[in-house]
Protein backbone atom coordinates (compact mmCIF):
# COMPACT_ATOMS: atom_id res chain seq x y z
CA UNK A 1 0.00 0.00 0.00
CA UNK A 2 1.34 3.66 -0.67
CA UNK A 3 0.97 5.94 2.34
CA UNK A 4 0.01 9.51 2.05
CA UNK A 5 -0.12 11.60 5.13
CA UNK A 6 -1.54 15.25 5.40
CA UNK A 7 1.72 16.76 5.28
CA UNK A 8 2.55 14.72 1.95
CA UNK A 9 -1.38 15.56 0.85
CA UNK A 10 -0.90 19.21 1.21
CA UNK A 11 2.87 19.18 -0.07
CA UNK A 12 1.34 17.48 -3.55
CA UNK A 13 1.49 18.93 -7.07
CA UNK A 14 -2.07 20.79 -7.60
CA UNK A 15 -2.88 18.15 -10.91
CA UNK A 16 -1.75 15.05 -9.14
CA UNK A 17 -3.74 15.93 -5.39
CA UNK A 18 -6.95 16.67 -7.63
CA UNK A 19 -6.89 13.52 -9.48
CA UNK A 20 -6.02 11.46 -6.58
CA UNK A 21 -8.43 13.12 -4.14
CA UNK A 22 -11.66 12.73 -6.73
CA UNK A 23 -10.45 9.13 -7.21
CA UNK A 24 -11.03 8.17 -3.75
CA UNK A 25 -14.71 8.26 -3.03
CA UNK A 26 -15.08 5.46 -5.61
CA UNK A 27 -17.75 4.81 -8.27
CA UNK A 28 -19.47 8.40 -8.68
CA UNK A 29 -22.79 8.62 -10.31
CA UNK A 30 -23.21 10.25 -13.65
CA UNK A 31 -25.46 12.73 -14.58
CA UNK A 32 -25.63 15.58 -17.12
CA UNK A 33 -27.70 18.19 -15.95
CA UNK A 34 -30.41 20.55 -18.28
CA UNK A 35 -30.79 23.84 -17.56
CA UNK A 36 -31.97 26.47 -19.68
CA UNK A 37 -32.10 30.41 -18.01
CA UNK A 38 -34.76 33.05 -18.46
CA UNK A 39 -34.10 33.44 -21.62
CA UNK A 40 -34.90 29.81 -22.94
CA UNK A 41 -31.18 29.36 -23.70
CA UNK A 42 -30.33 25.74 -22.67
CA UNK A 43 -27.31 24.59 -21.07
CA UNK A 44 -25.91 20.46 -20.55
CA UNK A 45 -23.45 20.04 -17.85
CA UNK A 46 -21.72 16.80 -16.66
CA UNK A 47 -21.82 16.36 -12.88
CA UNK A 48 -20.77 13.63 -10.33
CA UNK A 49 -21.01 15.08 -6.98
CA UNK A 50 -24.70 14.03 -6.66
CA UNK A 51 -26.61 12.25 -3.59
CA UNK A 52 -29.79 10.73 -2.53
CA UNK A 53 -31.15 13.05 0.25
CA UNK A 54 -34.48 11.08 1.11
CA UNK A 55 -37.16 9.00 -0.73
CA UNK A 56 -40.48 10.24 1.43
CA UNK A 57 -40.21 13.27 0.16
CA UNK A 58 -38.24 12.39 -2.80
CA UNK A 59 -34.65 14.48 -2.68
CA UNK A 60 -31.69 14.82 -4.42
CA UNK A 61 -28.26 17.22 -3.59
CA UNK A 62 -25.78 18.54 -6.55
CA UNK A 63 -22.84 19.92 -4.55
CA UNK A 64 -21.28 22.79 -7.13
CA UNK A 65 -18.01 24.37 -7.28
CA UNK A 66 -17.79 27.67 -5.19
CA UNK A 67 -19.94 30.87 -6.56
CA UNK A 68 -16.89 33.00 -7.48
CA UNK A 69 -17.13 32.42 -11.32
CA UNK A 70 -19.41 32.49 -13.52
CA UNK A 71 -21.49 28.87 -13.36
CA UNK A 72 -24.28 28.28 -16.02
CA UNK A 73 -25.98 25.83 -14.66
CA UNK A 74 -25.81 26.92 -10.63
CA UNK A 75 -27.22 30.22 -12.29
CA UNK A 76 -29.92 29.06 -14.47
CA UNK A 77 -31.31 26.86 -11.68
CA UNK A 78 -31.21 29.55 -9.44
CA UNK A 79 -32.75 31.17 -12.35
CA UNK A 80 -35.40 29.08 -13.42
CA UNK A 81 -35.88 26.97 -10.03
CA UNK A 82 -35.90 23.83 -12.18
CA UNK A 83 -33.50 21.50 -13.90
CA UNK A 84 -32.78 18.16 -14.94
CA UNK A 85 -30.68 15.05 -14.38
CA UNK A 86 -30.19 12.52 -17.11
CA UNK A 87 -27.75 8.92 -16.74
CA UNK A 88 -25.90 8.84 -19.51
CA UNK A 89 -25.50 5.83 -21.99
CA UNK A 90 -22.04 4.12 -23.44
CA UNK A 91 -22.85 5.12 -26.53
CA UNK A 92 -23.14 8.70 -26.20
CA UNK A 93 -20.21 8.88 -23.03
CA UNK A 94 -17.91 11.00 -25.18
CA UNK A 95 -19.97 13.66 -26.23
CA UNK A 96 -21.65 13.88 -22.39
CA UNK A 97 -18.02 14.22 -21.43
CA UNK A 98 -17.64 17.01 -24.19
CA UNK A 99 -20.02 19.01 -22.84
CA UNK A 100 -17.48 19.98 -20.19
CA UNK A 101 -15.53 22.25 -22.77
CA UNK A 102 -16.33 25.78 -22.59
CA UNK A 103 -18.11 26.47 -25.32
CA UNK A 104 -19.87 29.64 -26.31
CA UNK A 105 -23.66 28.30 -27.55
CA UNK A 106 -25.75 25.22 -26.02
CA UNK A 107 -23.44 22.22 -25.37
CA UNK A 108 -27.01 20.57 -26.77
CA UNK A 109 -26.03 22.19 -30.20
CA UNK A 110 -21.99 22.02 -29.54
CA UNK A 111 -21.53 17.70 -28.80
CA UNK A 112 -25.13 16.60 -31.06
CA UNK A 113 -26.84 15.27 -27.76
CA UNK A 114 -30.56 15.64 -28.50
CA UNK A 115 -32.78 18.19 -26.36
CA UNK A 116 -35.93 16.42 -25.73
CA UNK A 117 -39.20 18.26 -24.46
CA UNK A 118 -41.92 17.30 -22.18
CA UNK A 119 -45.00 19.12 -22.49
CA UNK A 120 -44.88 18.73 -18.10
CA UNK A 121 -41.60 20.22 -17.59
CA UNK A 122 -40.03 23.37 -18.64
CA UNK A 123 -36.04 22.26 -18.66
CA UNK A 124 -34.78 20.05 -21.47
CA UNK A 125 -33.95 16.70 -20.79
CA UNK A 126 -31.37 14.73 -22.91
CA UNK A 127 -33.24 12.16 -25.40
CA UNK A 128 -32.25 8.76 -25.47
CA UNK A 129 -31.63 8.54 -21.51
CA UNK A 130 -33.20 5.67 -19.70
CA UNK A 131 -33.45 7.99 -16.18
CA UNK A 132 -34.73 11.08 -16.74
CA UNK A 133 -35.64 13.14 -13.45
CA UNK A 134 -37.56 16.40 -13.36
CA UNK A 135 -35.69 18.37 -10.19
CA UNK A 136 -37.40 21.48 -8.58
CA UNK A 137 -35.27 23.78 -6.26
CA UNK A 138 -36.19 23.38 -2.68
CA UNK A 139 -33.17 24.36 -0.86
CA UNK A 140 -29.50 26.42 -1.26
CA UNK A 141 -26.90 25.61 1.02
CA UNK A 142 -23.19 27.05 1.11
CA UNK A 143 -20.95 24.59 2.91
CA UNK A 144 -18.71 27.22 5.55
CA UNK A 145 -15.87 25.12 4.92
CA UNK A 146 -15.03 25.63 1.41
CA UNK A 147 -17.88 28.12 -0.07
CA UNK A 148 -18.83 24.86 -2.16
CA UNK A 149 -23.10 24.97 -3.15
CA UNK A 150 -25.54 22.27 -2.33
CA UNK A 151 -28.44 22.32 -4.19
CA UNK A 152 -31.01 20.60 -2.66
CA UNK A 153 -33.81 19.17 -5.03
CA UNK A 154 -37.01 17.71 -5.24
CA UNK A 155 -37.57 14.97 -8.03
CA UNK A 156 -40.89 16.08 -9.00
CA UNK A 157 -41.36 13.47 -11.80
CA UNK A 158 -39.27 10.23 -12.82
CA UNK A 159 -38.95 8.90 -16.49
CA UNK A 160 -37.44 5.40 -16.44
CA UNK A 161 -36.92 2.94 -18.98
CA UNK A 162 -39.64 0.46 -18.69
CA UNK A 163 -37.64 -2.76 -19.18
CA UNK A 164 -35.28 -2.07 -16.27
CA UNK A 165 -38.12 -1.21 -13.21
CA UNK A 166 -38.36 -4.12 -11.52
CA UNK A 167 -41.75 -5.18 -9.62
CA UNK A 168 -40.35 -3.88 -5.84
CA UNK A 169 -39.67 -0.41 -7.35
CA UNK A 170 -35.91 -1.53 -7.87
CA UNK A 171 -34.32 -0.62 -10.93
CA UNK A 172 -32.15 -3.25 -13.12
CA UNK A 173 -28.63 -1.48 -13.28
CA UNK A 174 -27.29 -4.59 -15.89
CA UNK A 175 -30.33 -3.72 -18.06
CA UNK A 176 -30.05 0.09 -17.78
CA UNK A 177 -26.61 -0.10 -18.70
CA UNK A 178 -25.42 3.51 -17.94
CA UNK A 179 -22.53 4.21 -16.92
CA UNK A 180 -20.80 5.76 -13.31
CA UNK A 181 -17.14 7.74 -13.58
CA UNK A 182 -14.05 7.70 -11.10
CA UNK A 183 -11.91 10.62 -11.20
CA UNK A 184 -12.56 13.48 -13.33
CA UNK A 185 -12.24 11.96 -16.57
CA UNK A 186 -12.81 7.96 -16.40
CA UNK A 187 -15.63 6.35 -17.13
CA UNK A 188 -17.23 2.64 -16.32
CA UNK A 189 -19.69 0.13 -17.08
CA UNK A 190 -21.06 -2.03 -13.93
CA UNK A 191 -22.04 -5.72 -14.14
CA UNK A 192 -24.21 -6.77 -11.05
CA UNK A 193 -22.97 -9.19 -8.24
CA UNK A 194 -26.33 -9.47 -7.33
CA UNK A 195 -29.00 -8.02 -4.91
CA UNK A 196 -29.12 -9.56 -0.85
CA UNK A 197 -31.67 -10.06 1.29
CA UNK A 198 -32.31 -7.21 4.38
CA UNK A 199 -28.70 -8.05 6.66
CA UNK A 200 -30.21 -9.86 10.09
CA UNK A 201 -27.86 -11.22 12.88
CA UNK A 202 -26.92 -14.88 12.61
CA UNK A 203 -28.16 -15.37 9.19
CA UNK A 204 -25.71 -14.64 6.14
CA UNK A 205 -27.29 -12.66 3.36
CA UNK A 206 -28.45 -14.68 0.35
CA UNK A 207 -29.00 -14.05 -2.64
CA UNK A 208 -32.50 -12.13 -3.92
CA UNK B 1 -40.12 4.92 -20.78
CA UNK B 2 -42.83 4.69 -17.47
CA UNK B 3 -43.73 7.92 -16.02
CA UNK B 4 -44.26 8.95 -12.09
CA UNK B 5 -45.10 12.07 -11.55
CA UNK B 6 -45.47 14.14 -8.20
CA UNK B 7 -49.07 12.41 -6.97
CA UNK B 8 -47.95 9.46 -7.83
CA UNK B 9 -44.61 9.45 -6.24
CA UNK B 10 -46.13 10.63 -2.85
CA UNK B 11 -49.07 7.68 -3.39
CA UNK B 12 -46.33 4.67 -3.84
CA UNK B 13 -46.48 1.89 -0.93
CA UNK B 14 -43.80 3.39 1.19
CA UNK B 15 -41.42 0.13 0.25
CA UNK B 16 -41.43 0.62 -3.77
CA UNK B 17 -40.67 4.43 -3.29
CA UNK B 18 -37.60 3.98 -1.06
CA UNK B 19 -36.29 1.35 -3.67
CA UNK B 20 -37.06 3.62 -6.72
CA UNK B 21 -35.64 6.77 -5.29
CA UNK B 22 -32.48 5.14 -3.77
CA UNK B 23 -32.15 3.79 -6.72
CA UNK B 24 -32.72 7.15 -8.80
CA UNK B 25 -28.87 8.54 -8.68
CA UNK B 26 -27.31 5.55 -10.31
CA UNK B 27 -24.05 3.93 -9.41
CA UNK B 28 -22.96 5.02 -5.96
CA UNK B 29 -19.79 4.97 -4.46
CA UNK B 30 -19.67 2.03 -1.43
CA UNK B 31 -17.60 2.28 1.52
CA UNK B 32 -17.37 0.80 4.96
CA UNK B 33 -16.96 3.43 7.88
CA UNK B 34 -14.84 2.06 10.70
CA UNK B 35 -15.21 4.15 13.95
CA UNK B 36 -15.08 3.12 17.39
CA UNK B 37 -16.58 4.51 20.69
CA UNK B 38 -15.02 6.55 23.80
CA UNK B 39 -14.26 3.32 25.34
CA UNK B 40 -13.12 1.69 22.87
CA UNK B 41 -15.28 -0.84 21.06
CA UNK B 42 -15.49 -1.02 17.20
CA UNK B 43 -18.30 -0.09 14.75
CA UNK B 44 -18.22 -1.29 11.34
CA UNK B 45 -21.07 0.23 9.12
CA UNK B 46 -21.56 -0.07 5.19
CA UNK B 47 -22.80 3.24 3.50
CA UNK B 48 -22.99 4.70 0.25
CA UNK B 49 -24.49 8.52 0.70
CA UNK B 50 -20.54 9.39 0.46
CA UNK B 51 -19.58 12.27 -1.82
CA UNK B 52 -16.43 14.19 -2.77
CA UNK B 53 -16.17 18.27 -1.12
CA UNK B 54 -12.85 19.90 -2.18
CA UNK B 55 -9.46 18.55 -3.00
CA UNK B 56 -7.71 21.40 -1.17
CA UNK B 57 -7.91 20.33 1.58
CA UNK B 58 -9.07 16.91 0.86
CA UNK B 59 -12.70 17.12 2.08
CA UNK B 60 -15.29 14.20 2.12
CA UNK B 61 -18.65 13.91 2.92
CA UNK B 62 -21.22 11.42 4.33
CA UNK B 63 -24.84 12.01 4.78
CA UNK B 64 -26.56 10.48 8.15
CA UNK B 65 -30.11 9.59 8.13
CA UNK B 66 -32.27 12.56 11.13
CA UNK B 67 -30.42 11.58 14.06
CA UNK B 68 -33.46 10.70 15.92
CA UNK B 69 -32.61 7.41 16.84
CA UNK B 70 -29.44 5.75 18.01
CA UNK B 71 -26.80 6.14 15.34
CA UNK B 72 -23.54 4.22 16.49
CA UNK B 73 -21.67 5.24 13.45
CA UNK B 74 -22.74 8.83 13.95
CA UNK B 75 -22.45 9.32 17.38
CA UNK B 76 -18.38 7.82 17.13
CA UNK B 77 -17.88 10.30 15.08
CA UNK B 78 -19.21 13.04 17.22
CA UNK B 79 -17.43 11.57 20.15
CA UNK B 80 -13.94 10.92 18.79
CA UNK B 81 -13.85 13.23 15.74
CA UNK B 82 -12.34 10.32 13.45
CA UNK B 83 -13.34 7.59 11.43
CA UNK B 84 -11.89 5.50 8.57
CA UNK B 85 -13.53 4.58 5.06
CA UNK B 86 -12.81 1.52 3.51
CA UNK B 87 -13.60 0.49 -0.38
CA UNK B 88 -14.92 -2.83 -0.54
CA UNK B 89 -14.07 -5.96 -2.63
CA UNK B 90 -16.13 -8.91 -4.55
CA UNK B 91 -14.48 -11.16 -2.40
CA UNK B 92 -16.22 -10.03 0.99
CA UNK B 93 -19.07 -7.43 -0.07
CA UNK B 94 -21.30 -10.42 1.39
CA UNK B 95 -19.91 -9.61 4.59
CA UNK B 96 -19.94 -6.10 4.27
CA UNK B 97 -23.95 -5.93 3.58
CA UNK B 98 -24.45 -8.41 6.60
CA UNK B 99 -22.66 -5.14 8.72
CA UNK B 100 -26.08 -3.87 7.93
CA UNK B 101 -27.94 -6.64 10.57
CA UNK B 102 -28.85 -5.32 13.68
CA UNK B 103 -25.67 -6.82 15.81
CA UNK B 104 -25.32 -6.26 19.66
CA UNK B 105 -21.08 -6.56 19.24
CA UNK B 106 -18.94 -5.16 16.86
CA UNK B 107 -19.84 -6.02 13.28
CA UNK B 108 -16.11 -7.09 12.80
CA UNK B 109 -16.54 -9.96 15.22
CA UNK B 110 -19.87 -10.36 13.85
CA UNK B 111 -19.23 -10.74 10.34
CA UNK B 112 -15.77 -11.96 10.45
CA UNK B 113 -14.21 -8.93 8.88
CA UNK B 114 -10.73 -8.19 10.06
CA UNK B 115 -9.90 -4.82 11.40
CA UNK B 116 -6.40 -3.73 10.98
CA UNK B 117 -5.00 -1.17 13.19
CA UNK B 118 -2.38 1.62 12.02
CA UNK B 119 -0.04 3.44 14.53
CA UNK B 120 -0.73 6.30 13.10
CA UNK B 121 -4.91 6.07 13.45
CA UNK B 122 -7.36 5.44 17.01
CA UNK B 123 -10.29 4.24 14.20
CA UNK B 124 -10.27 0.65 12.63
CA UNK B 125 -9.66 -0.09 9.46
CA UNK B 126 -11.03 -3.09 7.03
CA UNK B 127 -7.96 -5.72 6.14
CA UNK B 128 -7.87 -5.82 2.64
CA UNK B 129 -9.05 -3.21 1.60
CA UNK B 130 -7.19 -1.13 -0.95
CA UNK B 131 -8.43 2.19 -0.74
CA UNK B 132 -8.28 3.22 3.23
CA UNK B 133 -9.15 6.60 4.09
CA UNK B 134 -8.56 7.98 7.72
CA UNK B 135 -10.80 10.96 8.28
CA UNK B 136 -10.82 13.62 10.91
CA UNK B 137 -14.13 15.48 11.48
CA UNK B 138 -14.31 19.21 10.75
CA UNK B 139 -17.91 20.15 10.66
CA UNK B 140 -21.41 18.71 11.32
CA UNK B 141 -24.68 20.10 9.37
CA UNK B 142 -28.21 19.77 9.29
CA UNK B 143 -29.85 20.38 6.95
CA UNK B 144 -33.36 22.17 7.17
CA UNK B 145 -35.30 19.88 4.91
CA UNK B 146 -35.50 16.76 5.98
CA UNK B 147 -33.34 16.75 9.27
CA UNK B 148 -30.27 14.59 7.80
CA UNK B 149 -26.88 15.13 8.60
CA UNK B 150 -23.94 16.03 6.66
CA UNK B 151 -20.88 15.00 8.38
CA UNK B 152 -18.00 16.50 6.28
CA UNK B 153 -14.22 15.45 6.84
CA UNK B 154 -10.96 16.00 5.98
CA UNK B 155 -9.01 13.23 4.23
CA UNK B 156 -6.06 12.95 6.40
CA UNK B 157 -4.13 10.10 5.19
CA UNK B 158 -4.61 8.03 2.10
CA UNK B 159 -3.63 4.41 1.84
CA UNK B 160 -3.97 3.40 -1.81
CA UNK B 161 -3.16 -0.08 -3.42
CA UNK B 162 0.18 0.51 -5.08
CA UNK B 163 -0.60 -1.80 -7.93
CA UNK B 164 -3.68 0.89 -9.31
CA UNK B 165 -2.29 4.32 -8.46
CA UNK B 166 -1.10 5.53 -11.78
CA UNK B 167 1.28 8.54 -12.47
CA UNK B 168 -0.88 11.17 -12.34
CA UNK B 169 -1.98 10.77 -9.43
CA UNK B 170 -5.70 8.65 -10.47
CA UNK B 171 -6.90 5.49 -9.59
CA UNK B 172 -7.19 2.53 -11.84
CA UNK B 173 -10.54 0.97 -10.93
CA UNK B 174 -10.10 -2.19 -13.09
CA UNK B 175 -7.06 -3.01 -11.14
CA UNK B 176 -8.67 -1.93 -7.72
CA UNK B 177 -11.54 -4.19 -8.53
CA UNK B 178 -13.87 -2.71 -5.72
CA UNK B 179 -17.12 -2.48 -5.75
CA UNK B 180 -20.08 -0.16 -6.43
CA UNK B 181 -23.88 0.12 -5.06
CA UNK B 182 -27.02 0.87 -6.39
CA UNK B 183 -30.55 1.12 -4.42
CA UNK B 184 -30.15 -0.68 -1.04
CA UNK B 185 -28.78 -3.87 -1.75
CA UNK B 186 -27.26 -4.37 -5.36
CA UNK B 187 -23.78 -4.46 -5.71
CA UNK B 188 -21.61 -3.96 -8.78
CA UNK B 189 -18.33 -4.68 -10.43
CA UNK B 190 -17.09 -2.07 -12.98
CA UNK B 191 -15.30 -2.01 -16.19
CA UNK B 192 -13.57 0.97 -17.74
CA UNK B 193 -14.66 2.57 -21.03
CA UNK B 194 -11.97 4.38 -21.12
CA UNK B 195 -10.04 8.45 -19.81
CA UNK B 196 -10.55 11.15 -22.10
CA UNK B 197 -8.59 13.75 -22.49
CA UNK B 198 -9.63 17.57 -21.44
CA UNK B 199 -12.56 18.88 -22.64
CA UNK B 200 -11.96 21.65 -25.22
CA UNK B 201 -14.52 23.03 -28.17
CA UNK B 202 -14.45 21.72 -31.54
CA UNK B 203 -12.04 18.82 -30.76
CA UNK B 204 -13.69 14.98 -30.34
CA UNK B 205 -12.12 13.95 -26.94
CA UNK B 206 -10.00 11.28 -27.71
CA UNK B 207 -8.91 8.65 -25.05
CA UNK B 208 -5.54 9.35 -23.04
Amino acid sequence: MRRFDSEQLAQLDASYRRNLINCLPGYKPLQLIGTQNAEGATNLALFSQVIHLGAAPPLIGVLFRPHTVKRDTLENILATRCFTLNQVLPEWHVQAHWTAANWEGSEFDATGLKEERKTSFSAPFVEGSPVQLACLLEEVQTLQINQTVLVIARIEQVFVAEKSLREDGTLDYDALGTVAVTGLDEYHQGQSLGRYSYAKPGIYPSKI
